[in-house]
Parts: C-alpha cells; sequence; structure tokens
C-alpha cells in the first residue's frame, strides 16, 4: 500500500503563497524583446566588476586573511565590519560612535536586508498582531507579512511620505477599540521610498516618533526604517534618519543593504537595532544559518576600507542619476496630460496616477496593450495590502529605471504612453 | 514621558533562547591556552584558499560571468548548479538522474543546510507537533525545534543508527494514543553521525522507509536527511543515501552542504526536497531572502566543473583521516579502561561513555578538570533532548577531531586522559 500523499503544512506554510510578482517575471524572461520597467533589479551593465576584483585579490593573496574569510564567522556578522558599519552610520546620522546604540554591538549583518526584516518579523510579530505600512508599501515585505499571519492596517503617504495626521488617527481609533497592544511595528522606507520614490520629510520624522511615544503604552511600538536607497540620492544632500532622533535607541529599527549600491550578488546587509532586539535576533538567526556569508562579509571589509566601495557608489549615482532624468524626461514629453507622476530624487523608481478609471492590473486592457508593445510596468495594486483604512486605487503603476540602457528606458516609456494614449 | 521599554516578544522569540553552547565558546575564545576539542569548525589548515583563488580567478576573468554572478540570482538557487549537483547526487544514489525526484527542480541551494532545515521546520511544524529524532542528535537543530515549539520524542541509537525496532515501538504507542496526525518528520545525520560519528547501516534505512509508510495515515511523515558529513568517508566505500530507497521521491528529504568537505565561510547548502515542499520551501525563502548568495553558488559551479572541489575533498579525507587516527590512537592508549568510544569511519566527531556516575555537564567536576588542564570537549547532555523516552545519560562527551594540529588533538586528548583519571 502507498502512503498517502498528503503534505500536511504548517499553518505558515498555508498563509505563504507564490508572490504575487512571479507570474509577470515569468513572463518577462520568456519575451527577450520586452522592456522591463518592473524589475526592481540594479543595473548590469554598472555592477562593480573592478571594485570586486581588487577586493578579492588582497582578500585571497594574504593567505591567513583568506582562510580566515573561508572559515566559520560568528552569528552576528564579522566584528570589524559591524565597528566600521556602525562608524559609518554615526557620522552620517551626526551621533557620536559608540553613543545612543551606534554600537557594534546593536549591529546584524544578515543575508540581504530583506533577511534582518523577516527574523524581526519573527521575533516581535504573532499572528492576529497588527503592523502599520504605507498606503501604498514595499511588496515583497507585504509577502512576508501575510506569510506572519498579522493583519495590516494602512497609512496613506502625500509628497512628505507617511501622513502623520492620518497615522495619528489611526493610532487613536486602535486606542479606542483596546486595539493598541496588538500594535507590534511601523514599516517605512525612509529613503526614496519603494514604489513611490518618495522620502519622508524631516518633520514627519520626528512626528511619528512622537507618536509612537505618545501610543506605547503596556510595551514599545517599534519603527522599521528601511533605508535600502539612503545612499542612492541624485539631488541635493543626505538627511538624518529615523534613527537620529530616537534618542534612546530602543525606538527604530534602522536597516540597510549592500544590494542596491553595490553588489546583490553578495548578499549582504545590515541593521541596527535596539540592544535587547539585536541579542533576540541574534539567537533566531543562530537557527536560521549561525551567520551569513563570511566571505562576503571580508570582502566588504575591504571594499569599505580601501574606498573602493565608496568609488563605485559615487559612479553609480551618477549613472542612475542619468536614467532617471532620461526617464522623467520621457515621460514628461510623452505622457498625455493628466498623468501626475512623483519626481524621486534618489532610488529607483517613478510611481505614476493614470486618470481614474483607467486600469493598471495584470488582466487590464493596459497592461495587456502594455505588453503587446513590449513594455512591463509593475501595477499599482500589488504594492497596496487591504485593509479597513484605505482603498486600493486601481490606476497606479511603479517605474523602474535601474535596469537597461538609456535608450532602452526612453523607449520602453514610449511604448507605455503610446499605449496609455490608446487606452483614454 | 518615556515610553516604556518592554519590549513585546513574540511566542517563538520567547521560545528562542541563547544557544546552550554560546557560554562554552566564549570560554574557549577567552583562553588561548585551551585546546578546543568541542568545536564542529573545520580545519583552519586545509582551507581551500588555492582552489578558491582559481575559481575566483575564472570568474571575474570573465566580465559577463562576473556580473552575472554580483547580479541577483533567482530564489531556489543558480539552475545550473542545481542541475549539477542533481545529477552528482543521482550518480551516487545509483539513480539515473531526471527521474524520482533527482531533478534540478526538486534542488533548492540555501544559506548552508542549515538554512534549508529552518525552512523545512517552518514549512512543515506548527506548535504541539511532534518531531521524532536519534538520542543523541544534533544539537543546533535541537535549538531550531526548540524555536518552533514542537514536542521531540526519542529513539536511542546503536552501532547501526537509530534502532528501528523502537521507532517502531514508539510509532506504534503514538498510534495508539491517537497523536500519529501530529507526527510530522523524523531528523536523522544518517552519515557519520554528530555526535556519535555513528552510520546509519543499509537495512535500517530500508526499515525506516518502511515504517514511514506503514505509519502515514492521513498524511505522509517525512524523513530529514542530513547528510552534511557524506563525503568525509575515511574507510570503505559510500553506501546509498536514505533518499535512494525512497521509490516516489515523496518522502525523504536529503540535505548537503558545502561547508564541511569546503568552506563554511561560502555558506552554501543544498537539498533535494519532494516537489511540492521544494515549492513551499522556496515560497518562503522568497520571504527570507529571495536566495542565497548568488556569487557564492557562481563560485561552486565552477570549483565542481573544473574538478577544483573534488580535488580538495580528496586531500581533506586523507588529512582528517590522519586526524582521526591520531585522536582514537591516543584515546586507546590513554584512557583508562572502561572508555567505551565509538569508532567512526567518516566525519568530524567520536563519542565516549566514561563510567557510570562521572558526570561530564558544564558544572561538573570532570569539565573544569579537564579546562584546568586546558583541554574542552562537548558535554554529552547538550546533544540529548528531554523527551519521555529516554533518560539522558550524564556520563557521555563529544570529542571533535576538526581542528588544530595532529599534535594538539594528541595533547588535547592526553589532558582529557589525565582529566578522567583523576576524577575515577
Amino acid at each position: 500500500m502507498m502512503a498517502p500523499r498528503r503534505i500536511r503544512l504548517s499553518e505558515r506554510a498555508v498563509r505563504t503563497g507564490e508572490p504575487a510578482i512571479s507570474g509577470m517575471m515569468a513572463e518577462a524572461l520568456g519575451n527577450p524583446n520586452l522592456i522591463s520597467l518592473a524589475a526592481g533589479f540594479v543595473d548590469y551593465e554598472t555592477l562593480p566588476v573592478q571594485e570586486t576584483r581588487e577586493a578579492v585579490e588582497e582578500l585571497l593573496g594574504d593567505e591567513e586573511a583568506a582562510r580566515a574569510a573561508l572559515q566559520y564567522g560568528i552569528t552576528k556578522g564579522l566584528p570589524s565590519l559591524r565597528e566600521r558599519l556602525a562608524k559609518r552610520l554615526a557620522e552620517a546620522d551626526a551621533h557620536p560612535f559608540g553613543t545612543a546604540g551606534y554600537t557594534p554591538d546593536n549591529m546584524v549583518i544578515g543575508t540581504g536586508s530583506q533577511q534582518l526584516l523577516y527574523l524581526l518579523s519573527e521575533v516581535l510579530l504573532d499572528p492576529g498582531d497588527i503592523v502599520l505600512l504605507g498606503h501604498p508599501s514595499y511588496f515583497v515585505f507585504m509577502d512576508a507579512l501575510r506569510s506572519s499571519g498579522v493583519s495590516c492596517r494602512t497609512v496613506p503617504l502625500d509628497a512628505d511620505g507617511m501622513r502623520t495626521d492620518l497615522l495619528g488617527e489611526l493610532l487613536e481609533q486602535l486606542r479606542k477599540q483596546d486595539q493598541l497592544p496588538r500594535v507590534r511595528m511601523i514599516y517605512l522606507v525612509s529613503y526614496f521610498q519603494n514604489p513611490t520614490g518618495i522620502t519622508l520629510s524631516e518633520s514627519r520624522r520626528k512626528e511619528i516618533l512622537e507618536l509612537v511615544e505618545a501610543f506605547s503604552r503596556q510595551h514599545r511600538i517599534h519603527i522599521v526604517e528601511d533605508a535600502a536607497y539612503r545612499e542612492l540620492r541624485y539631488d541635493g544632500e543626505d538627511i538624518a534618519s529615523i534613527r537620529a532622533f530616537d534618542g534612546d535607541g530602543q525606538t527604530v529599527i534602522h536597516l540597510r543593504t549592500f544590494s542596491k549600491p553595490f553588489a546583490p550578488g553578495l548578499r549582504t546587509g545590515y541593521g541596527l537595532f535596539p540592544a535587547e532586539l539585536a541579542r533576540q535576533v541574534e539567537f533566531l538567526k543562530g537557527a536560521h544559518d549561525f551567520g551569513s556569508g563570511n566571505f562576503a562579509q571580508h570582502l566588504f571589509e575591504i571594499l569599505l576600507e580601501k574606498g573602493l566601495y565608496d568609488r563605485h557608489v559615487k559612479a553609480l549615482r551618477e549613472s542612475y542619476r542619468t536614467r532617471r532624468d532620461v526617464m522623467l524626461d520621457a515621460l514628461d514629453g510623452g505622457m498625455p496630460e493628466g498623468v501626475p507622476r512623483t519626481h524621486p530624487h534618489g532610488g529607483l523608481y517613478v510611481w505614476l496616477t493614470l486618470p481614474e478609471g483607467m486600469e493598471t492590473g495584470p488582466d487590464s486592457t493596459l497592461f495587456k496593450a502594455a505588453l503587446e508593445k513590449g513594455v512591463m510596468y509593475v501595477p499599482g495594486e500589488f504594492c497596496f495590502v487591504a485593509s479597513p483604512d484605505c482603498a486600493i486605487p486601481r490606476n497606479c503603476l511603479r517605474l523602474s529605471f535601474g535596469v537597461g540602457s538609456v535608450e532602452k528606458i526612453a523607449e520602453g516609456v514610449e511604448r507605455l504612453a503610446q499605449a496609455v494614449r490608446e487606452c483614454l
């Protein structure tokens, strides 16, 4: 007798489906003439081959250093790299190194910042807990939250990022409904948000902290600051992180990655945590993998030390600024009237709002027309999570200028503009 | 008013404590004269610096290949590497490639095999579920299980590995108690087990599969075959895996790693899963990290293709065989009568059983005497999980011959033997 084939999955696995974006990606890979303005990949042409060569040569040229990099590391990550990163972060946020949680002990290195987000949600969230998100938000984290079984509550954005007046109202409403004890975290992409390209203004940064302070009653509500795009700024000066305003360093988790500003293939991210959370994340990470790739961490240590990393980021900014300008020019020249867009000062994304009623979803006329003309975008509805707080607009879309030549970007936008005109 | 500092952790985080072994490791690092026969690290001196150099040179010498390695990969892992690994595994298990689940689609690459173990436990286990383990077992996975909130039931080992007669009795007992629906998996280290060095015999491999077949009623019970040490064999010929006897490939998950046979710092492991589980693990891994280090995977592709990997494994076997022999000789020459040990034909570990009543725990007289003489071992009790099925022996210990020179190994064993004599 054959045993029954039925697999009994965990509750988490039952909640974890195929990512919404998978089908689209398969479509893109199957069509070589398609210009994808959808992928949040980094640009292939600018990947730092030369910088990596120099760092690897240095690392493997020293027998002792090479062996250390090939051996197990520690779960939290390479101490010298954590120190260097904590120092850089302290400097960027104008905090003295070693104070207010800007220390190597508060730093954990992960397999991309995505892993740190996942670990954090495992450490803080039980099914039925509440997470507050921007509306729209980063859709991959929304997948992770679905897997956690939490409820999402949403707060609209404007040109300055999450609307703190509405955040305050929502928190007050949750308080009245006696739901505050279940509110665990507010998740924000604070610089050049994915998907809108919007940066949270400095005054909003402070206001969000004040709100969290005021509404942290039985326990502390955490702010998860995903600052993946912070270094990819094309206009103006860097501004201090939300973390910078968190005096005692007990509220904000500041997450960063080397994927966007350097190379995703080295799969390394890092985060500054409140001390107790750093410990808990470390323990759980021990069960996950006892530490992310040690070899890659040793490479980053050299890349930072020798200035190779900063050299690359500088060149990358130039390159992405040009691409962004090409995309914005093409949009302004090609799109019909009445299609407002964001103006990102960094990152990889532009957000378009089409006329009311022009749907952008994967089954929409526009999406099909665009595919037919050979261009793909991310339907805006993928970036919104269902909640009792906000309706999901069906007429938005996300474009990325991260991948492909400037000619392709211009051509892709032109194709999209044609599709939009046809659907008017 | 300051917000309260209390952090409300998830149920999982509350269950996830500091690994038992951490305190010991800190002790070892703080004492440079200590010979650690405890660490399951791989040998520093034999780490494959030259092989890595050759592979990196090849990879970074080709601009296109280098960029592909620095870009994002796909969640499941590099397709060409998965194909190569599925082929090698099919060959080792004498199965035609592409049949019975020996396919690239069934293969998932992880951040070490540890991550695959963790993902698997997230996909299959809910709190209150039951996992069957050898007694003793691999303690790091026991930490992950504690974090999952499952109940462990245990089955003693003898020289042929897990005792199938007792496994059958336990399953029958669980059936009578109507607990079979909660039994999700049996976890085994099938080659040169951590911590005992014992290999599961071929007849037991088949018997375990038959038992699982017979007791898989409402759902399939899975066998998780951790084959981390398979390639580190020092005597005799490789034997087929448990997976090889799983005709339809629906029951066994076969997990492997490049950490032990090559370099832990590259943090790459792989596993062959039943198709439905491969999908579920892939989805969840998408939420964890969208794929393990792509650069390291490209390196392994070259290391395998150029024979550099096999060359290293061959040299490593020679080196570890010598170390094992030195350790066994030192034990046989130095230990008093009445201290039976295992004879590992591979892997990194020897298991000692001291006279009844001679405790080995971290607070024991022996452990302290050993530390005083400058040698550390892993107390056997760390390798047993509490269960209603078996008592936890207090007089066992694990030694590793993986790290340090042969002189250090001999000296370490001599120090331990002195400590044992003093405690007699």
